[in-house]
């Protein structure tokens, strides 16, 4: 290893710690930075100043003329140079997020749509042109796109989504049919839901976030970190069993949990077609309705007592559908939880329904671009100094 | 910070680094390790000095007067120091076992007795008086006893088993009623079997240990480390819901999978008292036992189909009185597994007998102390130079 090598990875090194601390901790001076880093007051300036050319540090308070760098001023977080952009393939629409660096939101936009059955490339073609809005509104803010992700509903494992039954795809490499000037990553919504929970929703750093969809998925939390299972399939709530002589579920088993909560099964049993309809069903207190969201629920009570039992968790939150059917859930879902689980924990989980609801996955996978720019800025140095 | 303090910091990180490499890839020369860590040549003769002076490294080859230290000598980890102890209370009897930094067993013993029902005091002073035993055979050997675990079948946390309804126990500090010349670290015996697994067995790096006793517990291993959870009560496997409706658990639910293939359930549903008798049984082809382990697979496969959904499971091992069994339960839990999960999963999970049998959680009690030994060996080297 030669000593210009040794120097650069000391100085990346540098940059994440000294990133890292004005994230966790901002605003700081460069005086606190020096204490909390222990590295020298001088080589913080140097750092600080850096970044601050980079756009990923601002200075705050009145800048003046010729007194940039001043030692006492606080440095933030700068959301004037980095793009993340976060995008979703959902059933029902089609949604893109673009957020800066200190995770404000820049840009969102959604496109109601069935993506029931579609052709991958009919709907890949709709959000490359939603992306290129995306895009084209982060270039006129002078935002440089750091990176994308794209949500979808199903296993993803290597780039390949295996199976989204309520789109009808099986084995897309979904990303690889964008053009974007980044390279897209895939991943699960459910994974990217939790993501967006912890970073950006209810400040819990463990917990199971359940996303409700046809299918129903979950992303489990442990210590502010994701836990996706050694090939990223971790989390397949709608297939744990509820009972093993239950209804046929299209995954070749029966009584997953799926055939019980699952959008369609719950649509079902209340006899309608839409959520809306749904929802409005339950608000005006139609006992067919009602009845339908109690059975649900206690199918999802039984699927997480099981979840508690391996996962040894604390919270839970309902999101997708189960969110905006929360009121008429939670209930059923909490009585199951304490009936079983009072013998076995100190006390049953806490449940929540999701804050963020159906903005969850997009602001998880926007943000996992931010996480890695916080984690790594060195590359983002160098590309502001070519500019 | 002291400079002094910094010193000892990168002492201790860089003994840590030493020690690893040789425990990972040994025999090697101190010039191979040099090359291995980036240290300098000197450093790593002074450090390889220490730990050799130490007990912890040993040379080998013919070792002459004189001689010590020649770089071109192999170095290995020493079986001449280092002692830890290894504890298990199950419901059917006590166990002790002594390994050596290098993981071989130096001495162990069991005590074939009935803990159902006990007083914890009662069992507690039987297991003094075998770690007694075993700490003085380590001292014969001329070992230092490093440290000590005790595994006990049931969930725990910060020192307290919680409950173990298979000896009658609830909220038992057992490790605290032992007076041993170290602390004794309390856990969880199907967590503590999974690291015995991951160790000493079949050198997987991503499995679910099953630990089938009277309870049913499960120790998840990802990427070579345990995963316990939040409050480390992961793996409650035996209360995993099979059939919501099934027999009532001691737990207050119904139908968890202990109600079926738990130790007491397998033996009523096989008219027999032990497991010997439910062997005996399945030797001469009893059909009463035969279904009896073919009912509790099924359970099995059941609830082990919502832990493969939930954690991403590639690899199953069937540890505690289902190794012994697993001739007899394989073909039941395999087929609920392949035709369960055939349609969501590549393959199913691999389903295999845990090598260790009985053995596994004194081993991955003792090996617990041992890996941390090797994960920190500085305050080892203070100890032999004050001794």
């Amino acid at each position: 290893m030669t000593q210009a090598v040794r120097h650069d990875s000391m100085r990346a090194r540098n940059l994440e710690v000294v990133l890292g601390e004005v994230s966790r901790n901002g605003p700081l001076t460069r005086a606190a930075l020096a204490e909390l880093t222990g590295l020298t007051k001088s080589t913080v300036s140097k750092l600080v100043g850096d970044l601050v050319d980079a756009g990923l540090l601002a200075e705050t308070g009145p800048a003046r003329a010729g007194e940039r760098g001043r030692p006492g001023v606080d440095v933030v977080l700068s959301g004037a140079r980095i793009a993340s952009l976060g995008l979703e393939i959902n059933v029902d629409y089609l949604a893109v997020r673009v957020l800066d660096l200190t995770g404000a939101v820049r840009f969102a936009a959604r496109r109601d749509r069935d993506n029931r059955g579609s052709r991958p490339k009919k709907v890949l073609a709709e959000l490359q042109a939603l992306a290129e809005e995306a895009i084209t509104e982060g270039r006129r803010l002078g935002l440089d796109l750091a990176g994308a992700v794209l949500a979808v509903s199903g296993p993803v494992g290597d780039g390949v989504l295996f199976s989204a039954p309520n789109l009808g795809w099986q084995d897309v490499r979904a990303a690889d049919l964008l053009r974007l000037p980044v390279p897209v990553e895939l991943d699960n919504e459910a994974n990217l839901a939790a993501l967006g929970e912890l970073w950006y929703g209810g400040g819990e750093r463990d917990f199971l976030y359940v996303s409700g969809e046809v299918g129903i998925g979950a992303g489990l939390v442990v210590n502010g970190e994701l836990f996706a299972g050694p090939r990223g399939l971790a989390g397949e709530l709608g297939h744990v069993v509820v009972a093993p002589d239950g209804p046929a579920c299209r995954c070749g088993g029966s009584g997953c949990l799926e055939t019980y909560a699952g959008q369609e099964a719950l649509l079902a049993a209340g006899r309608t077609s839409t959520v809306a309809d749904l929802l409005a069903g339950l608000d005006r207190g139609d006992q067919v309705a009602l009845d339908a969201c109690a059975a649900a629920g206690r199918a999802l009570g039984v699927a997480l007592t099981s979840a508690v039992n391996l996962l040894d968790l604390d919270h839970i939150v309902l999101g997708g559908v189960f969110t905006p059917l929360y009121p008429w859930l939670a209930e059923s879902v909490a009585g199951v939880l304490a009936a079983r689980l009072g013998g076995l924990r100190a006390a049953p989980p806490v449940l929540t329904a999701s804050r963020l609801g159906g903005d969850a996955a997009t602001l998880g996978a926007a943000g996992r671009v931010v996480h890695r720019v916080l984690a790594d800025p060195a590359p983002f140095l160098v590309r502001a100094q070519e500019a």
